[in-house]
């Protein structure tokens, strides 16, 4: 059982409007390099090849080259890997995420940690 | 228009599975101080009663002490004010944000902004 504080940091980069990164989508990246293809990439994350599909789409339309290649052929089925971008975008990204990790642990940090309970009380009304 | 890359940090404070502290909960505890009363605080925001409400009672009980007094009485009317902590807590909190907002000016940021288009291509198929 988790108790005490735990802080999580979420980094999205917007193009424009559109999130060109975030978790989700670095997650995704991973999976695709680990699975060799979007349709599998999809399937280990639990979500439909449709929304990998518009995640990739989204991310290749945001950056300056595309970070994922697709091979030609069957729609479904083709094999897809991350570009020279696609590895550099996603290395940054993490890389911010460590930086940013590493600068969370400062004192206010810990003076949070310090006044927030073991776990949360229960709630007198269950239902409002 | 906005164009080139922006960056959204989000830092979720949890107790345990709870969310003790948000940029949600931060903003209304900003409405509160405001307002003046959680039902004025949440008609700021857009939200209903019960919802500022609930995000109240998670808050008061993730941390050591209340983070909002509500003056009994009237069950929506009553008025509300942050106490010492839940003043301290909201002070920590963006401390924290602007110390990592201010980490996130690096040099991965940098390479991450000049790699960004200017704003997205448009998909090749509107549907898929």
């Amino acid at each position: 059982m988790t108790t005490g504080m735990s802080l999580k940091l979420t980094i999205r980069l917007y193009c424009g409007d559109q999130i060109a990164m975030g978790p989700g989508k670095a997650d995704l990246l991973d999976a695709i390099r680990a699975c060799g293809s979007i349709s599998g990439a999809g399937r280990a994350m639990g979500m439909s090849y449709r929304r990998a599909w518009l995640l990739v789409d989204t991310m290749n339309r945001c950056w300056k080259e595309p970070l994922v290649a697709t091979a030609p052929g069957s729609a479904h089925g083709g094999g897809a890997r991350l570009t020279g971008m696609g590895e550099k975008i996603l290395s940054h990204y993490r890389s911010l995420q460590t930086s940013l990790d590493m600068a969370a642990s400062c004192p206010d940090r810990a003076a949070l940690a310090q006044a927030m309970r073991d776990e949360p009380k229960t709630s007198q009304k269950a239902r409002v």
